[in-house]
Parts: C-alpha cells; sequence; structure tokens
C-alpha cells in the first residue's frame, strides 16, 4: 500500500509534498485556503481523485477559518474558498465535481450555526475521501479481471495510491491483479516534463514490492516492439461523454503507439471524472503550463533561456483509440455513450 | 550557421563540449587517444558524422604521440588507436567507415618515415572534414525541394551543424531552404534522456535565426495534430541496405505518429551511414547506456536511487515508415534497396 497522500489532522489539511519525492518525503500542512490553492496549483498535490479530495478538505479549511464571522460572511467566505479552489487547474473535472458536492453541503446546512455547518463540511469531505478509497478498490476489482498471471503493462504518468485518496485507479488495477495472486510487471514512462512516472509510479510500485522499470518516453515504442506487454493502462483527467479521454501530455501519443503494435489501450477513472455534458474531447480546456518546466525542469537550464516552448500538461485521446474505460461500476468498451451514461444515471 | 564542433590546431584535436551547452560554450583539447576515446563515450562530441570526423582525427593524435617511435612499434600503436575508437560507439557505422578510412592510408604508406605517414593521416583526416562540409550542403541542397515556403517541421534529437563538420544532415535541410529563401519553423523534440534537442538543436537554430519551439517528446502526437506540420525530418546513425533507419531513441514512435497524422518522415544522412552488409535494422548494433542518465539525467535525482532502468540509445525505424531518405546523391524513396545499392557504388 502507497502512503497517503492526503488527511485531516488537527484541524488541518497535511498533504504528502509530491513535488520533492523521491529524494525527500515531506509532508506540509495548510490552515490557510490561499496557500493550499497554490499548492494545488504548484502539483504539491495533483492526480484528478487527490486534487478533487484536497479541494474538498480546502472548503472545510476556508470554513473554519472563517468561523467567527457573522453568518452571511461566513457563507461569503466559504463561497469564496470554492471559487478560488475552482481556479487552480482547469482540466481534471474532479475538482469541480468535488467542489459541487461541497457548496451542495454548505447550501443544505444554511441556517445551521458556523460550526455546525464546518463540521457538516468535514463529514462530507470525509465522506468522499472514504468513497474514493472504496471506488479505487472496486476499479481495481474490475480492472484485474483483464490481467493474466504474468502480464507486463506500460502505464504513463502516474494513477496511483498518490493520484488518489490511497490506492490508486490505473495502477489500483495493479494492486488488485497482483492481491489476486496475479504477477504484474510494470513499465512506467517517465512522464516528461515533471516525471511524475520516474518520481512517483516508480516510488511506489517499488514501495508495493511491484516489478517496475522506468523508460524515457520515447521508449515506449520499442518497449511495444520488443517487450511482449500485455496492456497500456492510464488514468484520467476528463471523459467526455463520448468516451474521449483528457490524460497527461504523452497519452494519446501511447495510445497511438498502443493500436499499432495490436496492445489494448485501458483507461481507469471513477465515475466522477466523466462529463457528460461534453459531446467530445474537443471542448475539454487544456491547461497550459509553464515555460520554465521545459527549459529548467529539474533546477538545470536544458535549453537556451529565451526559447519558445509549447507546454500543454495533457491531451486528447480520441474515444477510438481507447480499448476499455474501467470504473467502480464496471468496464464499458465502444460504443461508450450508453454506457457512461447508465453510469452517472446509477 | 552554428558554432564549430570540432577543429584541428596546434598539433591537437579541439571538441565543442557539447555536454555543458547551452550553459557554457567551452572548447576542450585532445592530444591523448585514451581521452579522446572518452570524451567520445561521453558525448562531449556526438552525432553520427561529427564522431567519425573526431575519430579519424583521434588517429591523427594517435600517430603524433608515437612518431618517435620505431616504424614497426609506430604503426601498432596507430592500429591500436584505431582499435580503441572503434570501442567507443556501437550503432553509429560512420565512426568505422572512418576509421576503415584511415586504416587504408595507413596500409598505402607503410614503408614511409613516420612523420611523413603522421602528415597524410592528418591529410585524410582533413579531406574527410571537407568532404562532411560539402556533404552535408549537398544534401541540405537535395532535402530543401522537399519544403515549401512556411513549411513547419518537427525533428528529434540534433542531425545539426553540432552533429557534423559544420551544417548538418536534417538541420542541413532546414538551412539550405532558409537559404534558398523559403520561411521554415522547426518543432524540436526535448529528446530525453540527454536533450540533445532542447539542448542542442534549440541551440543551433536559435543562433541561425530560425524559429524553434521546444516540445517534451510525448508532445509530438498533439502537435502533428493540432499544428499544420508538413514534414519530420531526422538524421540516421545507421541505415541498412533494405532502408531499415537506426537513429536516436524515439524515431520509431515518432515516425509511427507521423504516419497515423498523415506526415511524410524524411531521413537526411550522409551515404557513409549505409551499412549495405545488413540486410535489414535488425541486425544493427544497438547501445544501451547508462541507467544514470534516466535517474539522475540532471545533476538531481529524477527516480527511485534503485529503480531498474531500459535505456537504449537508439531504436530502428522499419523503413516502410520511411517516406524518403535523403543523401549527398538525391532523394531515394521505397524500395531503397537499388538507389541506396546504386549510392554505394557510384
Amino acid at each position: 500500500m502507497p502512503t497517503q497522500t492526503l488527511r485531516w489532522r488537527d484541524d488541518a489539511l497535511i498533504l504528502l509534498d509530491q513535488t520533492r519525492l523521491p529524494e525527500e518525503l515531506v509532508y506540509a500542512t495548510y490552515r490557510h485556503v490561499e496557500e493550499l490553492a497554490r499548492a494545488i496549483e504548484g502539483l504539491v498535490v495533483r492526480g484528478a481523485p487527490a486534487i478533487g479530495l484536497a479541494a474538498a478538505y480546502g472548503v472545510v479549511v476556508g470554513a473554519r477559518a472563517a468561523v467567527n464571522c457573522a453568518p452571511e460572511a461566513f457563507c461569503r467566505r466559504v463561497e469564496d474558498a470554492i471559487a478560488r479552489l475552482a481556479r487552480t487547474r482547469p482540466t481534471a473535472v474532479n475538482l469541480f465535481w468535488a467542489l459541487d458536492q461541497m457548496q451542495e453541503v454548505l447550501a443544505a446546512n444554511r441556517g445551521r450555526d458556523n460550526h455546525a455547518i464546518c463540521d457538516a463540511l468535514l463529514e462530507a469531505a470525509h465522506r468522499l475521501f472514504e468513497e474514493d478509497r472504496q471506488i479505487c478498490r472496486q476499479i481495481g476489482a474490475h480492472g484485474a479481471v483483464l490481467l493474466r498471471d504474468g502480464s507486463q503493462v506500460i502505464t504513463h504518468c502516474n494513477a496511483g495510491g498518490l493520484a488518489t485518496a490511497d490506492y490508486g485507479t490505473a495502477l489500483g488495477v495493479v494492486y488488485a491483479a497482483q492481491e489476486a495472486g496475479k504477477k504484474v510487471a510494470v513499465f512506467a514512462d517517465e512522464t516528461r516534463p515533471l516525471l511524475q512516472g520516474s518520481r512517483l509510479t516508480a516510488w511506489e510500485l517499488m514501495q508495493s514490492g511491484i516489478d517496475v522499470k522506468v523508460i524515457c518516453d520515447n521508449a515506449a515504442a520499442v518497449v511495444l516492439r520488443n517487450e511482449a506487454i500485455d496492456c497500456c493502462i492510464v488514468g484520467a483527467d476528463r471523459i467526455a461523454k463520448n468516451g474521449d479521454v483528457a490524460n497527461k501530455i504523452g497519452t494519446y501519443g501511447l495510445a497511438i503507439l498502443a493500436r499499432e503494435h495490436g496492445v489494448p489501450f485501458y483507461v481507469a477513472a471513477p465515475v466522477s471524472t466523466l462529463d457528460m455534458a461534453l459531446a467530445s474531447g474537443a471542448e475539454i480546456p487544456i491547461e497550459k503550463r509553464d515555460a520554465a518546466e521545459i527549459r529548467n525542469g529539474m533546477g538545470k537550464p536544458t535549453a537556451p533561456d529565451a526559447v519558445p516552448v509549447y507546454n500543454p500538461a495533457f491531451d486528447v485521446t480520441p474515444c477510438d483509440l481507447v480499448s476499455a474505460i474501467i470504473s467502480e461500476k464496471g468496464v464499458a468498451r465502444a460504443p461508450y455513450e450508453p454506457t457512461l451514461r447508465a453510469w452517472v444515471e446509477l
């Protein structure tokens, strides 16, 4: 089991600082919404489900800080906290989904005293956290069926325990297969520019005793050609109703390479990642991040200072490259829309 | 025109230290074969044509150091130098080709005095250097025809002036198009693990006033999808007689992505890169490099210390993914073997 990504303790949110892995295992404590919002923007916590949970607890942080205000001011400050947290990252829909849940709890408890509202918000955040733990295990159970004993898997970025409450989506499938007695070996794309694959996925898989090898992103094609790869499994930041998948930059290319080599390409994500309001992936907003991530990625100049850079954090994989979507409700295959709709309405 | 990669001065070989670009422009002087061999292994000089030229001058370095030996010992030491230089890098065939040329010069001059042999070897190295300059310009002229004014090009690794005597193969095509009055914009894959794209290609294109944008390798798929890319152009380290191309790791994946998006994929390389003794790319030896390049690539741990790593320096792109091979002799298209054979026999 991977180390815990986030937890609530002593009226504060504690985050494992993922920017400092694997060098240092450091926790940071958040009691102010603005600091937490900057931590989310700065990727102290990342991964669509974990971002949603951090934001849910962030609403509690905002409520606690305002508990001594008059009731109207209190509610306004909670809503300000929600608005600020919603501005942190544009692509992962789980963020907005979690904040919507918190907004509903606030609305349902208006009129109660501030302390009671704080307690209700904290209870809601805890519930989302516990749900995420269970959802990841259900994703794992549904996905593990797709892996045979001795499977070799490629994954991209980190969709593991570090990206969720504690078990992971794509890596949850690997953990569940292992727990079911199947041996699984993972090739982890290092995932430039921020190396979530080599820094985070490799680290948590090693902690769990799973056979992992790090490859540069541009070695995936050769691995698909020369190794007996059973499938690729990745997470998702947002899935449109037709099954188009936004995920970490590089996912789209990997999906093309998988199809070229006849290798199934699986996406594992909770139902909260579905955005049924979007007809296709073309409507998903894609976050562009700072040029420094590429020019100066590892604390050292790796490109000329002034060189222009194109640095989208995500890309969209069209549904026809996706072999299956694995959620806590089961395994969907094309055409995706009827199954995704049923999942949302269940 | 890019800065000069290597030159002979004061009885020594001077190399631009490419491991320190773009931070520092530093030259190192080599008067000992072993030091030069380690510099080639450590990528102070890299790029198939430049490796061949550095090795040719390296033979002169070895001969000068032995000039006061008895004739038999002198010849043995020159042959030892050739053998040591041949062990530096296994994939780029230009290295062996250049050393073969020097071996022939040695054989043709046996019996003359040591100084005369040294002079003959130096003259041969200078001739290879001058030929490479002209060859690159011819490659550029043949390739530039394939680019329209306003072209957008993706390149991988560095096949520029820094990889050759001074003009480049893949980038020679870009320079020649520019000199012919066509505007060309380049997307440079950063090219993990050693970032030859962001460190070297971006640097030399900026020096030449060519519009360049750096992308992470795993953004190439999205660039091919969203930008109007006219073609990909890469260099080569060895080309088998059927047209299979060994080049920097990631080339194979880029070629698949190019075909998926209907974008031509061109390989630019001198005839000395052809290895007509090999039926296909399956026979090309692929150098595996140190795990530290991935785990600790930029002077900072970027993966767990002990994590296994798969780090091939090159991959093989099958000839059916190659739209054309551009050499100093012209432009070859499939089936490649007859044209490549004619080039070698011309």
